[in-house]
């Protein structure tokens, strides 16, 4: 398996949902950064379980250790290694994971991968675990990010068939630190209501739901990005779908295709101080590949948790056999909620890249 | 602007839209593939343009000339450089363009990027033209797929509101052959009118609109690719994302995140000859970024042509005033139809590369 | 065989020496160039073999005929295709290249890397020739890098055991003049005169001789590079040792090995404009990776021509027997002549990339 | 600073000399390689300091924590990270490195690359001890290569002006063993006691030597590596020049610029059991970038120590005036003895990544 996903800047993630410690290695990473901990603190915890009864109770500190890197409080320009130990290890029998595959999770394709020599203790290194290290990555990328006014802000958009309200042509501030601020970001009042209600549902009927996110990168210069292989949305799409359960992306308008021309044509206007803006945003702030100067927007849709307690049909390997399998122990009923900040994380990521170009 | 995508495979693409040519350079392509010189016409008519009333008038040949790479009829491992001479130079005033911004084009935001120093006519190196290369890039890398058995298949899955049906879990060889022989595959018998209808409605109206394609790969073998930065899904939503147009990527059931957990597993099971198979293909062929060896699916939303020849608003750069433009010329009001066959190509690209690994 | 270098440039070369033509793509090359098509023929005259007595007699016009990434004389920024067609293509029987390896050629691990599908004429994709696309691109970059006052001079350093003197710590315009107008420069007067001997004495004798070439980039400002894996040294070697017969590079002294800390360490001061300098260069303007500000400075040891009259005992690998191979035909006695504005135009790619970084 | 070197494998590094933790993280390293820790501990115990009077007298364990990637002994095919805590940080005042330039050290073009902000305490992540965690990942590589049968080794060819014996062109198994076996790798009987006493002579003088390293790729199959800028001497001189003080690299026989072809061409051979051999091995086993199956030799020419306690002229950046420095503490009077086993490491890196090609 790959580490490293190496552009302009450098990601390296390793570890394991049940070895010692998880972490991420960055390189390129600019130096002269203020790295701000509670604002790391913060990031974190956004994405942690066992906060919120409608995430698994699992306890996970997911405190991170910086080794290296940042120096007096301050980025060095060296690569920055962060760790985050495996405090809940568990040492039960996980053999049965190497016979029954569960279905939709990665047991089966990557038992053939890498010839069952692949850690199968929770997922090994397949854990959405491993996304704790993308969100102190992402946090240290705000933390650049910031410095040059540039803002990323995501809500829950969508729990199964409950829908909050999508972003509005203009973005403030206030919106942006209001959403910043929730540990469930939804825009519209009430609606985080139903969609709890969902959830509790799916949990209690040992079952799962999926969801949507949509995500917006504020204040991104026009000019970033190129043509073809190195569009925006090329770069963007590729960090996505490195998010486990993530399986669509749509950028700005996700009924673009159902639109004429001539309503889907974001019109040209300078405002009063002479800045270029669109009357609409339908292509998400991305033409040709670049950045327009609008906000980049785009929706990101995931899939159910997998993992249900209810009886499913599957096969063993070893057997060759079919037969059935009950998932037991303690499973996020709906993985959307935690995801936001690793979207967002993301997001941090691909932004500092194209700035860094 | 980068040139090259360089993974296993390495497709580096040049030219502007009326310039002397445009290419493709194929680098780490296998040795000893037999070059179907008929088979790539086939693909490269299915994309060129002015076949039929719905597309652009231009007459464009299309033809390709195999610069490099081929010895006596064989790939011999070196790099493979195609030749596609503009024969329909224009040489017209363009400079309207470098004033006036087109919505929804890389007008503007090239202008930024390049400092006015991109070519504007037709686009330049934006152009959807350079698909070409792409698609005959697609087509060598098709024929050395089709060695492996492993096959690519996509029909329009809809125009604007006009819906195809979409792919049965089983895609037999006989639909692979039906679509694969007509120049705008559709699965639904008498769709393509009711689309044709749309499309001409747009077309009179001096508008134009989208819509969306579904592709399937198949055939391919279980554990290509790897979890996070090198899913499957983020090789190929990349490597879509590089197509003009496309705003959307969907792997597996668009509306997996409408789906309980329950209703979205894919549950496994042996068939008569110990074939592992599952009984829905939700997840597109796809978990924890690695193939299962069900179809790879996958639909892709593109947007409707940008040029039109309505009146829209924008600006002029050069006086920094609000103005209106006219876009006169040739236009499709619908890229979708001649889209099929690069989403094929960029497929078989992914899919040879996945090989490679 | 891949065909890219993939850096902040990337640089796509393709073609076979008795292919119908031979070239070269250059990705995010910037923008608002001006090509200076006077100064590009001056330096593929330099490459360009038969200009005198002491290279192979061919006539090799090697015009580059430019095909896109050019609008109106200035680079667009969009990639830049270079195209060099083969006036002098021979339809002989090269069947016995199949049969018979070469000594010191690359004909057998060819023929099992590419499973004997690799073109053999005149060394296929493996010729020296592809080295004019190099220089193509090298004199793109050397245009860009005078826009920002950096030079790029080079000198044949020896030829067999004939040595020229090496660069003076000051290497002054006048000498970079001096050198650059010369088609084979050299330092020293009358050095010329006895390497032509040498070769000419290994040329009557069937037989060929080797050299070396000093290379130096001037004006680099400091802090270009990185530690470890991303070394100026690093860059520099990886393209050099790309260029076909190139066995050895040394940055700096190149006795340095010999020398002690005392005598190797350069040491600092500041001149009386405050600039930094050093009263030696023995790390050739690199220390930890990073360049100096010092001139970068290295020596290239090319071997002999493989391609020899004299009989040598070989192999055939068609009849699996021991043989001997007499090679009939115009050969270079010494390439290090041709080679040393092929080692200029590396080292502007390098350069260029290093200052995009 | 970038981190990662990312080919078929990824190697990321990490750390500073007088942080927390240096460590590696490595991708795409194969499944079921079993993880010999003794073998890795012999490995890391000869590049160690503190083993031998020649070397700094500091006593670093430099064991290896293997946090990830590694399941019940075996590799998993998950990234492999492997931490070296520092346990001789020291708290001493550094700031004189900020203004006085040691001659030779990365101190002055990493204060202007990095704006300043990099750590210089012990040299930061420039440091000679950062090559600890490339022996690691190197000694893995090696459990994995002769699993094919494949060997490195290595000796010290050199120290100053005492030269030991150069590889015989038959480097049998007992060779490989006895070379091995050594914690300073020479060939010639008693030729270590010489270096030692010019190492000792350097030492009591307060100034340093440097010295080359010769070493060999054993039973490497025909056919790997490619042409031009994927040569097997592109990817290996770029990863060696990538270890601190390496100023030098020359493949095969390191005087081929002063031979004829006649004598530089290495003639082929079918030996007794039908086994493709060349009575010489001037080119170093690569031919057209490519292994022709015999040994892959190479030379690394290193410089001096750079830290030396006599008295230097050096700058003073922050009141911009000359000065002088003499530097105290612990220096090793010759790196070249640890550097063998590091060399080795980075020759198992390439070997690996070119076997996965």
């Amino acid at each position: 398996m790959p580490a490293t996903w190496k552009s302009n800047l450098e990601v390296t993630i390793f570890g394991e949902s049940h070895g010692k410690a998880i972490g991420v290695v960055l390189g390129n990473f600019p130096a002269g950064i203020k790295v701000d901990e509670e604002f790391i603190a913060v990031q974190m915890k956004k994405r942690a379980p066992g906060l919120n009864i409608m995430s698994t109770s699992r306890k996970e500190a997911d405190k991170v250790e910086i080794v290296s890197g940042v120096f007096e409080g301050m980025t060095t320009g060296a690569p920055i290694c962060g760790m985050i130990y495996n405090s809940d290890q568990h040492s039960k029998d996980y053999s049965i994971l190497k016979e029954k595959m569960r279905p939709a999770h990665s047991d089966y394709p990557a038992a053939i991968r890498y010839n069952g020599f692949n850690d199968v203790r929770g997922g090994g290194h397949f854990s959405g675990r491993i996304t704790a290290p993308i969100v102190f990555a992402g946090a240290l990328c705000k933390l650049a990010l910031k410095q040059k006014g540039i803002e990323i802000v995501s809500h829950i958009a969508q729990i199964k068939d409950v829908h909050d309200d999508l972003f509005p042509m203009d973005i403030t501030p206030e919106m942006v630190e209001r959403l910043s601020n929730m540990q469930y970001p939804v825009i519209k009042e009430g609606v985080f209501e139903q969609m709890s209600e969902t959830i509790d549902e799916a949990r209690w009927g040992q079952n799962s739901v999926g969801g949507k996110i949509e995500c917006a990168i504020l204040n991104v210069p026009v000019g970033l990005g190129d043509p073809f292989f190195d569009s925006v949305e090329s770069k963007l799409s590729s960090l996505m779908f490195s998010i486990p359960a993530v399986k669509s992306i749509a950028f700005g308008n996700a009924n673009i295709s159902e639109l004429t021309g001539k309503e889907a044509n974001d019109e040209y206007y300078y405002d009063e101080f002479k800045n270029v803006k669109t009357t609409t945003n339908n292509n998400g702030g991305i033409l040709g590949g670049i950045t327009t100067g609008m906000p980049v927007v785009f929706t990101l849709g995931l899939k159910p948790t997998s993992s249900i307690s209810l009886k499913q049909n599957t096969i063993d390997i070893k057997s060759r056999e079919n037969t059935t399998l009950e998932i037991v122990g303690r499973h996020d009923p709906c993985v959307v909620l935690r995801a936001a900040v690793v979207v967002e994380a993301m997001s941090a990521i691909a932004a500092l890249d194209l700035l860094n170009d």
